[in-house]
């Protein structure tokens, strides 16, 4: 018989499946690995954050709520963009989404038509690359660079790049690299853009894992409303709520009513008792938050310790996020070293290539765990990070 | 200034907002008034649904979960449609999904290119026509009739209509008029579309808001694993659950791994606590959805006491979903008739216009209400059911 398969589109079945996933799959029932290939804090959801859930539930706060979100969420994300930014953001740019992953979605929904162009730098994580490939979009992707023991990015060359897209994807501070785009270059880069009409969607959902300030430069730091500017953000990596995919859009208020429109289309509303959540994420969350960046750095010391005792390791150190990109150098397949990595040292890490890094040898640690397992992980790895010595 | 919408793609700028959403935004804040436009029961989440939830955030269940859902509830789908259904559906054949909505995104999103046809069957849910409109899809509407006071559906007639079709969209039992395919016809359908490579994705949603069986018919009751049939549920209508967004797909095989790397792409996975709730309400959850029917089903027949006292009003009666579709004959403006119920009446209605019924005059009342709320919004009308005799 013949496979139902058969009659799919293209698009779906071109879709590069996550190496990643394909390879947490086989490593599925591997007693005692330590798996730092996901990109999750080690630790659930604070109590104080789940409590307000489950007093919604109590309270019957299970009905369909607005698509946009319920008031008093987007007012308090109005509230506290505007304390984190020190500009006026009012309620009526934000939309509350089902995660990141659908607010990016909706963002390229609205802006995007079938063959348009979206240009994106690399090392990148591949779900950003993969929405708006899936959307039907054709993609220009510009490398980083190293340049003295940091990532670099040569803004002219990736804006001269960009020139046939309809839009630009940014995802400052960066997964899998820590780089954090400045206000200088973000001002130019938007200057650049408003006088090509470009659109412009910045992932900004690392914008509070950052270890030497409160908040990442924003492109909302250096914009105006009307701006061509999608920033896209996630209840996720700040207060450990990876489940509860929860997200929210800050947008030009024109933008809002369409937005509005064609999320009805696509999962209509988050659920009113995540919502409750979240605005105490909001509200509450803060000096969890500071803990948990004070821990991160922690954890990035040693790490940083770990590798840099390993001359042939080339260790890009970040100054944000909760990944250590580094490069075993003299690795030709790094997927296979990963395969290796399961088996006989049993830590998870994810390929270079999930990240569409074209050098080999290059992987992405998340350090987003405790001392203790973190301390294991790079024990267990040594053999293998002594081995590029040679 | 140029506004930032002005750059937007005409399919985002074309989608057509809700005429209910509309309407109901229009009438916030009017006292008093009973709204019966949306399709939602008027009670929240059985408690022993939430506790389950309020169980799993106790837990820290609050991580990524696998994209196609965590093993338990797919376990627990398998078993529960297999029961359903009287044959074998396995665990490798479920995606749950984050809403109806959602499963009809990624369903769609598997079997279209732009440009394709989709063929489905008017009144309908909006919605369903918007999701693949907004994938590029065109439409291909056929018509109901009544016949001898029922919905009819010539069946081949559609099926001719169908013909250029890449997809046939069914919803049965139908949100607007509770119409439902029985296996008869249902098994005419799969042939000829089976003979054609088309395919067919069945939105059964209302499955279990039947009065006179246990379920309805199902295209599952009549298809073979590998047919091109993806069949969409939901928990939102059997366990009054519509704000917690989740449903499923029930799919050839071969399509699951499809499925699963596209649903990363859309909102990566389902809440995990969501998911032991949803779990609870397969297994516990029967007496509540045969208590849950008792009482629609008198809510029905006060509906129909009420719109058979009325010689003008013509109200094809439904044995399935939770609406009265009627038609106030007479009446050319269905939707200035509604902004006049709210005020004048203060009962919400949705108008027909709404689900693409040409004909003017008809309305679409929620009886999902208590007998005490249902019977005071059906005496507010009566005025206005009197004045259509005139």
């Amino acid at each position: 018989m013949t496979q139902a398969i058969d009659g799919l589109t293209s698009r779906a079945m071109d879709a590069a499946p996550s190496i990643t996933r394909e390879l947490a799959n086989t490593a599925m029932g591997t007693q005692g690995l330590i798996p730092l290939w996901f990109g999750e804090p080690n630790e659930p959801t604070p109590k104080f954050i789940c409590d307000a859930a489950t007093r919604a539930l109590a309270d019957g706060e299970t009905f369909y709520a607005e698509g946009l979100g319920r008031p008093f969420l987007r007012h308090a994300l109005s509230d506290y963009m505007t304390n984190l930014y020190g500009r006026q953001i009012g309620s009526d740019r934000i939309a509350v989404t089902v995660s990141g992953g659908n607010a990016l979605n909706l963002a390229f929904q609205s802006v995007l038509e079938e063959g348009d162009m979206v240009a994106t730098i690399t090392p990148a994580f591949p779900n950003l690359l993969a929405i708006p490939r899936l959307q039907g979009a054709r993609l220009i992707t510009h490398s980083m660079e190293i340049r003295d023991g940091r990532w670099h990015l040569d803004v002219d060359a990736f804006l001269e790049a960009a020139k046939p897209a309809k839009a630009v994807l940014l995802n400052s501070p960066s997964n899998p690299t820590g780089f954090m785009l400045e206000h200088d270059d973000m001002r130019h880069i938007l200057h650049v853009l408003r006088q090509r009409g470009t659109w412009l969607i910045s992932d900004e959902v690392y914008a509070r894992i950052v270890f030497e300030r409160t908040v990442a430069s924003s492109f909302l730091d250096v914009s105006e409303p009307e701006d061509r500017l999608i920033v896209v953000n996630s209840f996720s990596k700040s207060w450990a709520m990876t489940g509860w995919r929860l997200g929210w859009l800050t947008l030009p208020p024109s933008l809002t009513p369409v937005i509005e429109k064609i999320a009805e289309f696509s999962v209509a509303c988050a659920p009113p008792f995540a919502q409750r959540a979240a605005v105490t994420a909001l509200a509450e969350g803060e000096p969890f938050i500071a803990e948990t960046i004070a821990k991160y750095r922690l954890a990035l010391d040693l790490v940083k310790e770990t590798l840099a005792s390993h001359p042939k390791v080339t260790f890009p150190v970040p100054n944000s996020a909760f990944y250590a990109f580094f490069r075993l150098n003299g690795v030709e397949d790094s997927v296979s070293l990963a395969r290796d990595l399961i088996a006989n040292a049993k830590v998870g890490l994810a390929p270079g290539e999930a990240f569409l890094m074209k050098e080999p040898g290059w992987f992405r640690l998340c350090f987003a765990q405790t001392p203790e397992q973190l301390g294991e992980a790079l024990e267990r790895l040594q053999p293998w990070l002594k081995q590029t010595h040679g």
